[in-house]
């Protein structure tokens, strides 16, 4: 069911110069602007961006990322940035991995994960909440 | 009566990496970190931070900014930068100068306006609310 | 001759989930990254960008900036950024545009003036460096 | 030997309002501006910091990273960052907590993981280079 096309998106992006630090790469906190650019259209892709999110009384803050930094990217690179939704029923796992657009080549690899918090009692949800399965169109 | 101390602050910063730029010198849009860290400042000195501005019912959006950069400034530079408020009657203008810590010289100077919004009725304020006299503790 | 089509250029975003503040808007330092990213391909239309720049010799800081913020911008708007040339003997003046895409309405004008910088030497130089004149396709 | 107090650091620092998201606490990927704050830190105690490594001819790109993030950061919180040297010998590992200064509590934790390149062959080395040893004053 994870193999579902809406699981999946990619979304292009040139590296613009305000991301690009003094050793001439792009800083390493600066790769969370692709993933989230990546994860939002993703999100969106079920109707359940951020904006939905907090309209159905959950927030879902990250609380745990890893990224791997196979090769740098730089200044004015055309990259493929690639998200994948691996997990929901507990909390939301999305995958990244950042191509080189001209060579294919796997420059990033990273994840981040997401719980839901139930806005009015901030009280975290060990189960993800229905709404998400409504929008993922899958049973809990 | 803006001659009065609480009128002017100074605080001391170091330029982090992550604000400088493939040429080696701050990115003209980071400077905006450094006025803002001066201006939260100076505005605490009269319980009017933005937590207070927006307990107190207004927005007070930037609604014009200018920058001169005179100098370049650089990877671990040590800063002093002086944010002074100049006008507050019908908007809050903050006049803000850089300067080099070690050698005292000025590196830029830069003005922002911010006027009030009334968040309930999202309307602009011709004339600053009663509240921001009274924490400057001046007579309208 | 500044009516050249290629003395102007429209590009047109998405604002991310990153450059919006605490209260709901687009934070004032972050509209440099939209002026920024229509510059750099204003400039790529004269093969003059960073790269090139640098390439020749020379560095452009921004020297001076303005902006006024006549409307919010909010997470996920899509607006449409014009920068256009207006000044190049003695400096780079350029001006910006956004505008809301779905409305037309103008929300911000800005300029940066940026001047040349011969590397080497690091001296300011007080008219425009020949290179800028020949990618333009000007007579000085 | 790791017990050395310069293996150790710790800093201080105030959540500026532009690291805060419109969610109203701190984006996910600004943390890293406050580990790297605390790692240049670190690595100044050492004489080690990025301009050291650059004139050594060596490039300490980030390769891996990992931040659990256990609790919020909000505007104008103050908190206490730990970056702690780890691993040495083939890379470079720091790990972070940060802390509420009020309350003592963790917030989160995180490492990073650097390799020394070589600059001029552009060559990744298995082993951290003589110079790194000679900074911490340790034997390789």
């Amino acid at each position: 069911m994870l193999t579902d096309p809406r699981f999946t998106i990619e979304v292009e992006l040139t590296v613009p110069f305000h991301d690009v630090d003094m050793m001439g790469v792009v800083w390493h906190g600066n790769y969370f602007r692709y993933f989230e650019i990546a994860r939002e259209a993703l999100l969106n892709q079920f109707d359940y961006g951020y904006r939905q999110m907090k309209q159905s009384g959950y927030l879902w803050p990250v609380v745990d990322s890893q990224v791997k930094y196979r090769g740098v990217l730089r200044f004015e690179q055309r990259i493929r940035v690639r998200a994948e939704l691996k997990e929901y029923q507990n909390r939301l796992r999305i995958d990244y991995q950042i191509f080189d657009l001209a060579s294919g080549t796997r420059t990033t690899t990273a994840y981040t994960i997401q719980v839901a918090v139930e806005e009015k009692s901030q009280e975290l949800c060990f189960v993800s909440p229905a709404i998400l399965f409504q929008c993922l169109g899958v049973t809990p």
